[in-house]
């Protein structure tokens, strides 16, 4: 899972069917430390309620489907937790 | 997923049985704000009806196959969705 | 498998259903020789009950949904091997 | 997909079981205008009868065992299509 | 699939159970000509009987999985052939 912190949203009227009330986060990858990485901002689904300066953990790939209320939509990016902390 | 920006299509006559039909749209991955990254374009089949100029969201792997008409075609990235506007 | 040093833990109250119990492991690639290497640290859960400091192997992707405990949850990356020696 | 050109094969006499007969095509990922990137190149299957010189999509991944004769095969990354044109 | 170079191997008493008796290879990306990229090394199982300085393909993701020996356990990368000649 990569760390990410969410940065804003995106909105789309024309979209896949399915993508209905699916919210589009964006992210951005980061450090253990909070420090914004070189990657570029991407895109996840929310299945956590996140909200926008939250540190989260984002899947990609197929494990984006298995989290609540994903299945079978077509997306490769979700948020899965909010971070509370991390210890190094 | 990952934000792109339309810029071109690509066209073959020489390919894989199924593909026929299907638009090759070469895409530029850009940040948030709309600017091009240094990653180098490559190409998604279009499942929403975008066109040249447009930013989408694009998915990679196996979500691509889950878009309508692409089921069970070797394609591994798709445009899911036309961005109307990113609020940071 | 990519060689990986744990560095750290993260904990989450708010999180996908199923991932209770599963711990969260910072972890830092490296090199053969266990130098640090660019790539950003990332997150994957623990199948072998590696500690902080370990060399491990990790693997992304659906993978990481093989490995006990860890079928039917959202999750891409996990430690699956606590590396004793690298020869080279 | 990538935007790749063929630029030589390679030939292996031990290999896994059922890749006997498939062609390993060495390949350069290009930009859209055919420049080769700073990504090295690598080695895909060829599903469309794709000759040296050609500018090709690649598809990886789980696609990739997608195409014809390819199913079943341990493979990640196969030619589906021989560009005729790219227009940016 | 990469071209890949056998530099050593890893050991790991604490491992997922069903990788007794894998080999894990450590292996680092090299160009067509065998010159090492700046990628790191990693590490695949071997499914094809390679040893230390081959060169050879290794398949990432699903497809390591597919590999004789290799269905079910918790892998992402896999050699699949030993490479006797790249022809540019």
């Amino acid at each position: 899972m990569k760390i990410v912190r969410v940065i804003g949203t995106a909105t789309a009227t024309l979209k896949e069917a399915g993508l209905s009330g699916q919210k589009f986060m964006v992210v951005q990858p980061v450090a253990p430390d909070g420090a914004p990485t070189a990657e570029t901002a991407c895109v996840a689904v929310d299945a956590v309620g996140a909200g926008r300066g939250d540190l989260c953990l984002m899947v990609s790939g197929s494990a984006a489907r298995i989290v609540r209320g994903a299945a079978g939509l077509p997306v490769d990016a979700a948020l899965i937790a909010v971070v509370d902390r991390i210890s190094l």
